[in-house]
């Protein structure tokens, strides 16, 4: 096994990929990076710090990435917009242009400087069909792209990315961590942890995949 | 003719594009962008913004993307790392890893709010094969990779892409601005503009080209 750099937000996503890359490879072998972009909640930005430091990765980089509003505008970094999805529009107000393009180079680069190769990323295009930098298509090309940039083979894994948010919380029970990513993780529009405002378009993403998730194993039971 | 985004650094290859995208479209479908990322000069960025307002470009930009410092290290941004290629080593220490990647993803963000969907950078893999991200295929991997990132359609020119520095600068003669290239534009590690140290690999690789160049034309004349 080799060592992997998880992209990591402290969010229901990247924290079900931490998980699964230390179930699979050990607290040794799992970095983790986390962007502070101008988000919202500088919260999230604690939050992961202290969910890695929790889990014991063998380190925790947070990169500081400022200048990000001074180049795009979004309702994720303006605290006064509110979220929306315009009638017409290719994507909600809440996309971030070029987010999973820029936090993978940066992780690729500080990644090459450490030795490490393998990269690990929470998007998934089965619920979020709005953003294309979750497809699968972008994060193959991304990957091609990286290995042509810097000269070296690095291979980006996407556990999510054909999972509904029914399935990522099935894995997060398999993982053995369900309770914990309810409880801990930061999805929530308004930096609510946990099950958060219960109203935002995320947190009803999540609650409806979470309870989809429960009634089959119920069924099942 | 659309307007076109040059990421634009104040040296011979950048001001050559420069030179390029005014003679065929008009400084009002110009704009400029500058990265100020560590390097070893300050002065790279200051004259990139005056060479930029002497040719009266639409818009010119630095953005400051001063984290770069702190995930990766190389002799470009360390004053005090002697410039070295070592031998066996893939690179010289130079090399700044995902530097173009990171300039052209940054320009396409930014491009993109202004509406600007042509991009144009100063590569080259004619002098440059050391650097992977100075060649067409990286290049173009890119504009692929952009184009999935943010879900609409970027053009990246590279009109240096397959040109030798004695051809830039046939084509700096053509366009009328040799002379100014040569006296205005910074190339040298050393950070003195014009012919610079003279001592330098960058130095040496212009002064090379550019005797080359006169040469070949006094011989036509």
């Amino acid at each position: 096994m080799e060592p992997i750099l998880v992209v990591f937000s402290g969010g229901q996503d990247s924290t079900t990929c931490l998980m699964k890359a230390l179930a699979e490879r050990g607290p040794g072998l799992v970095h983790t990076v986390t962007f502070a972009y101008g988000q919202r909640h500088a919260l999230e930005v604690e939050l992961a710090e202290a969910i890695a430091k929790e889990q014991g990765v063998a380190s925790h980089k947070t990169i500081r990435v400022d200048w990000y509003r001074d180049i795009t505008r979004n309702a994720l970094m303006d605290k006064g917009t509110p979220i929306a999805w315009e009638p017409g529009a290719a994507t909600p107000n809440t996309f971030v242009e070029g987010r999973n393009a820029l936090f993978l180079l940066a992780a690729a680069i500080y990644a090459k400087g450490k030795g490490i190769r393998e990269l690990m990323i929470g998007v998934s295009e089965a619920d979020y069909s709005g953003y294309p930098d979750c497809r699968e298509a972008f994060v193959k090309s991304m990957n091609q792209t990286l290995n042509l940039a810097m000269g070296c083979t690095f291979v980006i894994h996407a556990p999510l990315q054909h999972l509904t948010k029914a399935q990522e919380w099935a894995l997060a029970d398999e993982l053995g961590c369900l309770d914990y990513i309810r409880a801990r993780t930061l999805t929530c529009y308004e930096g609510i942890p946990g099950d958060g405002c219960g109203k935002c378009p995320s947190c009803k993403l999540r609650a409806a995949g979470l309870e989809a998730y429960l009634r089959l194993k119920g069924a099942r039971a």
